[in-house]
């Protein structure tokens, strides 16, 4: 985050750097209200109009709306990642294991936007994929240590939480304001679910591709033109 | 359903009567096919493209997309209420329980609109919302069943299997055809965090005023004005 003027060899271009810099802002502020109240299915239309700009300007910094929704959860998708390091800390691990999960969940129902973000993927927001490897990484650790003590069934994968986050996303979307706590007895019964010993066999897991797949299929992206490989 | 030509006072009522009938049944027809491709949020100018008739025409049969909507999915309706007399005839009530529990959310995953249906409700759609009620009694008796049984929480509510259809169609919506069974292996953890004995308290059920707003406010007559209050 840079504050306060900033010095260049060319004078001209200070003050067009700033304006650049003061939409940038204003449209990711505009991206967070808007999609927070409408979803990510929101049009890049109404952030342009939430933030008083055209939608050539919005372009200009964000050529696919991937990129925006990537810039405008980045600061959340931190927060979720930190939220699996503070759950790694905890020293009993399926506390931590099922404060995450709660967590988790609750910035889920919080945020409309970040609901969805959360079982989607972005392939070309490389900032945000790489906190979302980190958290995935620090979980893979959390159910570990969660299955050692014995507390979590054996046969948890890590892609359960995955399914939880859009199990949730349906509760919370179904829900809304009429019943906006509904989700955590859905979370509470699914945490039980999760306690060893297992009640019997599961259903095999999806395979990772299909889930990346399906994860992928409901990205801002999925729907248009794949955004090119670049960083943002 | 009536076939064959009917006799009538009115001679030249005849045909056009015949041709109302047959284009009712091609808006209904029409709506399986878009509801059951698009879900719920298709309009109704897409049934009448699918329907090669004229959004005046549809109106005229359905002047609210609720109506239509009823139309379309009374009989899935008709085969979820059937499902739980199923249910109450086994034996076994724990397993005519799960058995309910794994058909009645198939049915969700089989059918984009009526994954929809069964979270929502229809105020004015008297036909839909009678079967929906008769199957609401009987799941009671059901819920009732299998808690003698001891098998079953005791904690159990009925507006849990309406929390567990809304999870469902998250997790049916997110995963499409991509991952297209991942729904079973929630529905499973699901029945099993259900299985007496508890493994804790949980957060309180949301109110019936509340569960039965949310269900409002996601039909189709929620997000437009109410329909009449009418039979359809």
């Amino acid at each position: 985050m840079k504050t306060g003027a900033q010095h260049t060899d060319d004078p001209a271009a200070q003050p067009l750097r700033s304006d650049a810099e003061r939409n940038r802002g204003r449209i990711i502020a505009a991206g967070r209200t808007v999609f927070g109240r409408d979803g990510l299915n929101a049009s890049m239309a109404s952030v342009a109009r939430e933030a008083s700009v055209g939608i050539a300007t919005i372009l200009r910094h964000f050529p696919a709306k991937e990129e925006l929704v990537a810039a405008v959860f980045l600061d959340r998708m931190d927060a979720y990642a930190d939220a699996v390091v503070v759950a790694l800390d905890d020293p009993d691990p399926w506390h931590g294991f099922t404060g995450y999960i709660e967590a988790a969940c609750a910035m889920q129902a919080a945020d409309n936007g970040f609901a969805d973000v959360l079982t989607m993927n972005f392939p070309t927001a490389k900032a945000l994929e790489q906190r979302r490897n980190e958290a995935y990484e620090a979980m893979v650790q959390l159910i570990s240590r969660a299955k050692a003590t014995g507390r979590l069934r054996e046969d948890f994968d890590p892609s359960d939480l995955v399914l939880l986050h859009m199990a949730n996303l349906g509760v919370v979307n179904a829900c809304g304001d009429a019943a906006p706590d509904a989700w955590r007895r859905v979370v509470a019964l699914m945490i039980q679910s999760f306690e060893a010993p297992s009640r019997g066999t599961l259903p095999a897991s999806p395979e990772h591709d299909a889930l990346y797949k399906a994860m992928r299929r409901s990205s801002p992206a999925g729907a248009t033109a794949p955004a090119p490989d670049k960083s943002s």
